[in-house]
């Protein structure tokens, strides 16, 4: 090995331990009990992503890289493979919660063995496969990342179900919030922008694709709806009014009989949230989040306004405002309000942004060959696109061009709403 | 009135009953207990459908226009409005089976009721009004022309649900069919092309909001795929290799057992095909029908090429071929074999084509105020967009803008695949 | 054929056609579209049912006995056929609405090639044939009654579905209906009672194994609650008093937000009742029906009485009252008021009393061999009791020893309450 | 307090320590995620078992006779209360998989301070409340018990859907079994037998209602069938033959495509069965189990032979066999062998015995005022009486009136066959 790779390794060895110990670190307020339930099908347990995101390391990096490996348990393929059918058979999703065993200690057993052949692997490995490995490597990593996220919605989520509603994580000393003033709309030039990843370091294959688009002229608004102008829209029936709803929208809020965004109470005529510190009472002045594209769009049409295209936010991103904001390393786990500022804001984490563009394919995607492969094309139907990242993200993992994405029904993702006229 | 008004409704009124006539003549071989079942919750009963493209009508014209209009029954509203919200409380969708009354000579006599009654209107009404009231009566004709070609769908299925396979109309004289040759793909020059429709004439709001897209350079196949091309596909494997499905397609296949499109019926080794002659042996040059989104993507992603997007599509007629084709007027209800021209084929009629763009609205888009407004923008979510129309559509009713849309997984309408590269 | 068999040939044929002729009449008010539809699995489209009991002719008597006989189409046993797996494949029950063809016209061609054929083999069949084919002969009849009923209760729901709410026989000169008085309890002896059907005549399979039964003394209501009873126990809250009921009772009543029995219609502040001669007033004089065992019994936990057991009914008909009543003959088909006599009175007619007993088979059951043998004993589990016949079964079919069974949940049948204690 | 109430008190704390102890016991190799799942509606989480149990107590013991009992926690009475609707809300039974929180080792901190409060209550009550309290003490301790038995058939089903089959208990050392020999049938003569609990001691409500039936002559095979025999049932086709098969029978097997007993698993040619030791080779000579009625009554049908009510069992133990057997305290958790006595075995104890009798009430039976009246009545419909107790019953709380029951489709109860003819 080259000083060079020595030293690349180093630093890779350093954000692979600062990744893997942010992932315990969010799982350690939890019992045992909390890793292993799946109260809905989107909900994975704790437990599972813990393993889930050691086995891609396993599967991917010390199989094919690490000299006479021995897998840690011969079954653990089959039990923690997600959706990768090139790979084998797996527990299917719906099916998570019977992993009762192995134990949460085996699971961190798991984690530190795997941990340990990896740095043996990175001190070992030869510049040539050095190369060759870097890029499955970083993809494991953005991958865990992309983990951590969806641990913090998932226990959120888990532990609303629970009738105790109990807290994740300390109350945080309320700060007495401030109006961030009425939002103003900020202009972006029509003409041809360049959308989709160039340049160096990682994306992830749905960004490539680099290609122009034509847009006409357009605003933005430059921050996200807040909980007060979203109770506005509530009083004003908006749940209730046909006129505001795409017909499927409307299907969704009346068969569940929905009135407000997930994980808000009313209580004796007052509006609480759960939180991942508990049940607060509703700070007007946050974003709105935990809303569907169904709302977010509902929202927007009862505002005569509209809501972006995924390229007009790329192009927007281009226009006004650095990569900044509230993301998963501020611990809050919550949206924060916008200041009173007229430039743009919260572009960026806090929450993501729903925009009514379909995720599909950039012209001239094409998926690679083998399992990674099977990472994102395949889901490329029937889904928004969301931007922007959100208060569970890590701040490294964002990227003005990451398109994130769900189905236009779901709500425990931490999503909000920014208009476009 | 006028003469030119006179002239105008003389030509509106011959316009009217040829498709009203038309919709009866398609409905004319049924039973009545044909005309009242629904055996899945995408197709009406025949009988809803005389009725409520009659109701519209009412409803929308004789009601507002014709003065002390008294309408055909107090019910009929409630029966046979479709989804217009505004319009009042309905029959469910679901429930449409539940019409054994009013029998079906009752629906003959209030089409000819409300025939009667336009036909009066159109005689006595004033300039004015008549200019008001043209743009509603032309959508009414145009939605009645919708309503003919899901008939003629909705027959297929209904018929195809009796185990007795009946055949709806006189078995053709089967066309020896000829090998229409290796497909060639025509290029398209990348630019800036225009959206969207522009002109004078009828359109939807759909198509409105004419705006510039700029494309690259691409290649088109210039016929459909057709039924011999589809089995290579299926005797690859095609339906149970994962790679080339979209994950959703994928679980839809599994789920159902699906192996062929649908109509398809294997016996003895042999393949057969019902249509609304009856059970047919599968005529292999024929396009390839009644297949969903996930079949055409996957067999593009099987063939190496791909879908084009709803913009390449009209780009394309730009380009090549004027609007002509096999449509509902041929009476064959099948799509047809291509030619061996090595010129552009089949863009319009035959079948519709499956684009990769879902359905949303145009930059610009906004829904019409009052009823109308629920025509088409509440839909514009979880739906590609078709283009090109297919055997069963009128051929005056079709246009180069015209944006068609179902769910990828509907398999029901005549849809075919063309790929680009 | 002597003159003797002759004779029963004779007596045989007047009755076949008696039978034969009334379900014809049963549907001569029917537009062809309700005799096709299914709204719920219970329910089979009245079509089916003319079909089916006369392909039950042609299965069982016509193919075995008439010598050359050709089958009326050779697909008619594969739609026609109800459960029995001995004799084939058949359309499942959940897709008799998939039987718009044969038209209506072909079945009732098809009874009248039954019929004839029925009756050449009647009057040509050797005495010792006619020996053996006369009890399955006497089966079909009985059977051909039986979907009388069924027919009477189906059209019923059906039209009852239709938002029209169509009548299905002129209205009745409304008699005006007389308080019965109080109810009085008759008592029966406790001691040593024989069950089941002996001696001469027709039985069912399950009525047979005749055994003795130790019943205790108990005492009988003189007649059937009514509609004002019944409406007392709703008034008093009884829907949503969960100490009257079975739990599997509560969840149905609590899932489907059930108030009232079904066909029960309240309009400001009044109570109507869908009859087969359309919505009409409620009658409080009239014996409740259209109830389920669950709300049978939670009104008699309510009235802090209980059902009977079906052993009990039977012992109460050796005490009492012969057979009697209001039924299909009359053509009312609906319960009637009682009179003001204290005897026994609506054991038999008006409507079918639910037991608390499961239809199980009797000691020494044993079902026959062949497809026959499938008629009865392979529904014998979760199933209750119902003794008496009602309003639409045919007075020579019911008998003192004749068990009904329906789940605890049905509520389409006229079925009504009796109390003991 | 006197003396003797003193000694019955003493007794009592006995008694209540030995069974509260066992409960822990059952528990004590489950890791706390192996505590919260619920894979199906039937299943409770061993958690919620334990909780339950003690809130119990809590609600109907400590709450009316403790002076100043404070509830150990305010939400508990919320979250363990099964299905007692007079005592307030609950969490839905299907929803009992919410409950990560409390966390186990809360759960046995309950679980101490009930006991201890029990304790206390038992060493300070007056002779007067003592004799007050002491059938619902009882009640408690006969409750916990019922829960002992489905705490270890709720085990065995979560673990088995755990993909790596894990062990609950050390694989026993294989006894090699011994062919019983060929089974006998032993006479009870007919006459009338009374039925139902008299005598001193506890029993539950629905074994009162003492009560005299008339039985004919008949006779009872001598032991269970054994999984040998039952094995032959399966390889004459026993699973497809709907000759043998109530119709609801046949459709659950065709639905879930049931081919073998739950827990039976064919690999390569050969049987296993999942047991709480792990997966084992099928022993042939054990009785069968976890069948549901509706296997029992296909295999008694296709023997030739049949089951017995619940009311020729209860003779059986009057004219054979004392209580004895394989009970819970065995440890064995599983069937074992019968001997090769030709006297009656096995009546008691190894696995619950199928009756074709519907669990209803007995004549007189009446449900006590309050929540204790909820326990048993409200459940009498749709089940299926069983008989005898299994290898997870406790022997102290089986006897001869004993009633179990469960719906004719469960199989996870130790459950098996006994034939009558």
């Amino acid at each position: 090995m080259t000083t060079i790779t020595a030293t690349i390794s180093q630093t890779i060895i350093e954000r692979f331990k600062q990744i893997r110990t942010q992932t315990e670190k969010i799982c350690s307020p939890l019992e045992p009990e909390d890793t292993v339930v799946q109260p809905m099908i989107d909900v994975s347990p704790p437990k599972w992503h813990m393993a889930h995101t050691t086995w891609f390391f396993e599967q991917f990096v010390l199989g094919p890289y690490l000299k006479n490996y021995k897998v840690f348990h011969p079954n653990y393929a089959y039990l923690f493979n997600s959706y990768y059918n090139s790979v084998g058979n797996r527990v299917q999703r719906a099916e998570r919660s019977t992993l009762t065993r192995p134990p949460l200690r085996d699971v961190y057993a798991y984690r530190r063995h795997v941990n340990e052949k990896m740095g043996e692997l990175l001190l070992t490995v030869s510049d040539d496969q050095l190369e060759e490995l870097l890029p499955v490597l970083e993809l494991g990593l953005q991958h865990e990342q992309q983990h951590q996220e969806l641990l913090i919605t998932d226990i959120k989520y888990i532990l609303s179900t629970n009738p105790l509603l109990p807290a994740y994580a300390e109350a945080s000393t309320a700060l007495s919030s401030k109006y961030p003033g009425k939002p103003k709309f900020l202009e972006v030039p029509g003409g041809i922008y360049r959308i989709g990843f160039q340049g160096e370091g990682f994306c992830f294959d749905n960004e490539l694709g680099v290609h122009e688009v034509l847009l006409a002229d357009f605003s933005v608004m430059n921050r996200l709806v807040t909980n007060a102008e979203y109770l506005e829209f509530m009083q004003d029936g908006g749940y209730s009014d046909f006129r505001f709803w795409l017909d499927e929208g409307l299907a969704m809020v009346r068969n569940n009989n929905l009135k407000a965004p997930l994980y808000w109470l009313e209580q004796d005529g007052d509006w609480y949230q759960y939180t991942l510190q508990g049940l607060e009472k509703l700070d007007l002045h946050k974003p709105v989040s935990h809303i569907s594209f169904y709302e977010a769009q509902a929202y927007a049409a009862w505002s005569g306004k509209r809501l972006l295209t995924e390229f007009e936010w790329e192009a927007t991103t281009q226009v006004y405002q650095p990569k900044a904001g509230n993301f998963q390393e501020s611990g809050i786990y919550e949206p924060t309000v916008a200041t009173q500022s007229l430039g743009m804001q919260q572009l960026y984490g806090d929450a993501w942004e729903w925009t009514y563009s379909a995720y599909h394919p950039y012209p001239g995607f094409s998926t690679a060959a083998g399992a990674l492969g099977e990472y994102n094309g395949k889901f490329m139907i029937n889904q928004m696109v969301l931007r922007g990242g959100s208060c569970a993200t890590p701040e490294r993992h964002i990227r003005t061009t990451y398109r994130n994405f769900f189905h236009p029904d779901k709500r425990w993702q931490f999503t909000g709403i920014r208009l476009a006229q």
